[in-house]
């Protein structure tokens, strides 16, 4: 097995994630590259070095600038908050490494245009990790639309809920709280919640053409954890917008963190002239489907448990009705990519795929803004 | 339309589900009969009164002994507690009328032996109320199977489970809670509830060669409402057995009034070489069903909206998606009953078809007892 | 008891459901008044006289204008089309007599006042037939609210999704297929099924300031059967909106006729700082509350079987467990309204409170014409 | 941290299990040891050497009894078919290695006695991976009965659930099939699936007294991979028994392979006087909860989305909302192991406290063939 070195930017949440799927993929694939975790580079020397201990990861670097010129390292992977992405990506690409970017691709478009043409100029493997493309019963419904199960596409619609953010005395901004803070995330739901349920629809449903939004932000103002004042909040709470899809298909799409009872609530469903689907986060190993083709006796939701041998990427796991987890998904994201680099094949979502979102992000955040639809 | 003089004894929960099934079965059904509410007969004259004035019975009777007798009455629908069906039915039956028996038939099977020679005896139209045959998904159930597409009957289970007796100072005995007494009811959860379930496995799944029991009464003793008195409880408070069905399926059955939580689930579940199937009381207008026939990727349990105009019973009622309730199992049943009539036919489940389930309960009763397997 | 009198106009399917509501209520209801199904009034002569026999309707009229002006009549109830309801409930408010008139009130708002200010100034009891806020899992929902459990709400999402309407080959128009044809039914799902979801939302959370609304009609054409010919269909198919209520929340409502598995899913979903409450008409009997504050390690999403006797309208009906249907709400319905009329007091919704939602209906339909917000 | 070599001996599926769970603890648990992956053993060299590879094992052994007693090697992991539990387990004691073995302890009681004796007299921390005690809702579920929150528990009852061996063309024995073959098996269903039943129940509901069984065996031939000639199966395709609680309880469990549609539909419920729950390994991150004390109208049961920092285990991986997996709980095996040797305590359920689910399986099994009730 070929070694990719593997520098990674931050080490929050994702950066475990990441460190995870890049230590256990080999255990469960075949695969012709084996990550090495090389460095970890993060702002908090003793915070980064604790996060290398515990991940097994050989060096620490405090300045990225740094860790992108590196000889040693292959792959820079960004686990960033949103507003370094851009800067990083391009530094990255111009090294000449591969770069794998946590989502959003970017603050918006124009960024996200620039780090596209950087790494295309560099000619460098990039992707971005919309891990839930990787759930297994994501990956089947994929499959089952690919197969024209579905037919004529009416509807779609998606839902990301949670309820993490309803408390007042929630300050925004710091390491833990930069989701909160428009300087560092650029946009609150949307682009952390609603670009997954967009990039999801866009690979199972094709374009949107133009959508009409609904933003908004709750609680004002919220005390800043970098100033210590009480500062008016930049993100939306809460967004929702109807869309058109470039299939003829209707789009409804919901975001927001003020949904009590739901902590990370993903669903969609698609209903199609001859069957529909339907997937929730919140038991993400069952897939449900209805087929108006069957018997009508016996016509009914099905509950299928996405866990048999045959079924997307799950003959590398246990046996039937074991279920997989969340973090499954960057594991397989990190397969694919492997797999990629050895048969010289871009993996989706990559960099300009995933351009798409950023660009029906900036159209929802705009009509939300200004009450009207925007053309996409 | 001809109609059909119902004399009715007893006028408690089950008088009133009979009484809506009478009044309402012609407005559904298409029938040559039409049931004519012309006597109710009870021990309390205000009440039995007041419960004719309700329903529109053209007169009342304080002793089923004259009632049975009344030339202008067709029909004796028996809703006592249980240790007075036989007397009424052999009574009715001697005097030419039709019976329709709440369930469970009889105390015992000795008992309910005698009913069934008196009517057939008389040659009079006789059924037993074990209204879950025909809640439209149970009769579906049926359907399935006597299609074949289960194959091979690998499993059975059934259980039935209510709470409503955990506290120690409820009483037993009198008008309202006769079921708690044995005098009066013969068995406890054993013929209020396995009869029931018993009842639809002999329906589904044919006979049951063999048992094992298990019985207790967790509360000892209580106030019994007649003495006044601190008396012990006869009744089983919980039973479960085990069982071989004829077909070489295995059986597992359940009841009890101490399952925190649940009203009246009652559930079954067949386990096929090709299909199965689940069914629970508390959603009763879905059936589910798996069908391993289906392709490996769309295979999983489907939930049947059992709503639609094709299936058991549901042309009579709504429109597809709109579902019924508890009471249209008793119109169901009198309109099959209408419908025997006019065609001259047995309608299950006969007295005598019902005497099977009294002798798995007997066996069932017997075998909690002596702690041994008994053949049925 | 009093007879209230009763002429009903049209016996299509909500003819039977109201008929049956009349029939049933004093069975299950102590009230004092006891509806007498007077008159039925049809353009087809054997089909309304067999639908008078079927119920017990003691005459049939073919002119609904002579109907409104029998002096044995008490009570107009309409169940014709849309278009008809105007000219009916006008002329039955000048004739004195009280209306009950299906939903939607109008084929518009304009409409909608005339007919409010005909009952106001006549001075006669009125309500329109919203039967979905009688279903006992919703008015308890109303209870929740009302009691200030949920405390401040941020979002409301409603849906009412069915698939009947997916095959091109179906007509329009005509006596079954009237609410395909906009002469008759003014719109397509707006009227027919998001009327349910506005009336609902606008009871339980107040009044809704502004909208943004997506139309679509899938098929553009379709053979009308009153002319034999293939016209254009003039109704939505499909309707989506985002709204703003006066109370703060964001609302999401969806209907279609298009989505592929469901039958008549209407479900809504509330969330609020403390709770959130969500209900589903293809399980009606169920109501499902997540409590905030319940003890962290024990609080998930409770699914209430709303079947004990302290639940709304449940102690009219059997015992725990044991669920009711669909036409139950339209019992309930006429019960609160025979209540109402002998306590003198309005019954909600009274005309005045449906042409609320009329005027959110107009909002939306000409949102979805010109792609602006409108206020209602 | 400090090194613990481990030495593994067999590597089919539960070799990759617990291989998994060596490699990740102590990326997610902070602990004082960390598992060394010293050597695995298997008979096959090329497989046990391909094996190694995968999972960086330094070396490979082909006999056991070197493994045990190289010096390098702390502890005896035992993956093996159950008939060489025993020996393996003797001589690792007798060469002061402490031993974690694969469930069930042993082929019965006798032998499983002799292994306690030898562990106990060698003083070595031992423990049987009976892992779904540690899947968080589990746990989470003997918190809440720890803590008094059912009161008297009157009724538990659990089922697993398969159905990959309904077809008469699957062979026995062998690498693969072992488990169908009663040799390598000692029983079927009883000691693969029961035995987890059984470990969970006496761990949440203490001791069984008496059982009354029956086991079946549906395909009473398969040709035999080992001897290639079609042989008497000798296990217990299914089986099912009652049950009495040293508590009170009445039990009632059934396992089988032949239950179509379910993969491993590992299912409890429990029935106390003041709540109940629920929990099912298809959707393992929930734990369904009615509590009966609270207030009437929002009462139901719960679904417990066990994801959250403050359930058991759940602080170590990801966010709330997110759900582990199968494969988690043999890593918090893992991890309470390495605590429990870090303080030098013993980790449930040790070799002695599995000898009584032994137990009940030699009681349920003679019961089986017997057909009589046998005390335990």
């Amino acid at each position: 097995m070929k070694p990719l070195n593997i520098g990674l930017v931050g080490h929050g949440f994702m950066g475990r994630t990441h460190s995870n799927a890049y230590v256990s993929v080999n255990n469960f694939f075949d695969l012709d590259y084996r990550p090495v975790l090389k460095a970890v580079c993060g702002r908090d020397a003793a915070q980064t070095k604790a996060f290398a201990d515990k991940w097994g990861y050989e060096s620490i670097e405090s300045d990225w600038r740094v860790l992108v010129k590196r000889p040693d390292i292959d792959a820079i992977d960004i686990c960033t908050p949103n507003n370094l992405h851009k800067e990083i990506a391009i530094a990255a690409a111009e090294a000449g490494k591969m770069v794998l970017c946590e989502k959003p691709l970017s603050m918006n478009t124009a960024e996200g245009e620039q780090m596209c043409q950087a790494v295309e100029k560099a000619g460098v493997a990039n992707t971005v990790w919309y891990n839930y493309r990787r759930v297994p019963a994501v990956s089947l419904a994929k499959q089952l639309i690919d197969e024209g199960r579905l037919g004529r596409i009416f509807h779609y619609r998606a839902q990301f809920l949670q309820d993490w953010t309803i408390s007042a005395d929630l300050p925004q901004g710091g390491t833990a709280l930069w989701r909160l803070d428009s300087a560092a995330a650029g946009s609150g739901v949307t682009g952390d919640l609603l670009a997954h349920c967009i990039d999801t629809a866009l690979w199972l449903n094709g374009s949107i053409n133009s959508v009409s939004a609904m933003t908004e932000t709750f609680i004002k103002e919220r005390k800043h954890n970098l100033t210590g004042k009480v500062e008016k909040v930049g993100i939306d709470d809460a967004c929702a917008f109807l869309c058109r899809f470039e299939n003829g298909a209707l789009g409804l799409f919901e975001s927001t963190r003020y949904a009590r009872g739901h902590k990370a609530l993903y669903t969609f469903e698609i209903n199609g002239e001859h069957a529909s689907i339907r997937w929730d986060l919140h038991d993400l190993h069952r897939l449900e489907y209805f087929n108006h083709k069957d018997d009508s006796l016996i016509r009914g939701w099905r509950s299928i448990h996405v866990t048999d041998g045959d079924m997307p990427y799950m003959k590398h796991w246990w046996v039937p009705g074991l279920q997989i987890g969340y973090e499954h998904t960057f594991i397989h994201q990190v397969a694919d990519f492997l797999a990629g680099i050895a048969a010289s094949k871009p993996v989706s979502p990559t960099f300009r795929e995933s351009l798409e979102t950023q660009r029906v992000c900036d159209a929802v955040l705009a009509s939300g803004k200004d009450q009207t639809w925007h053309r996409v």
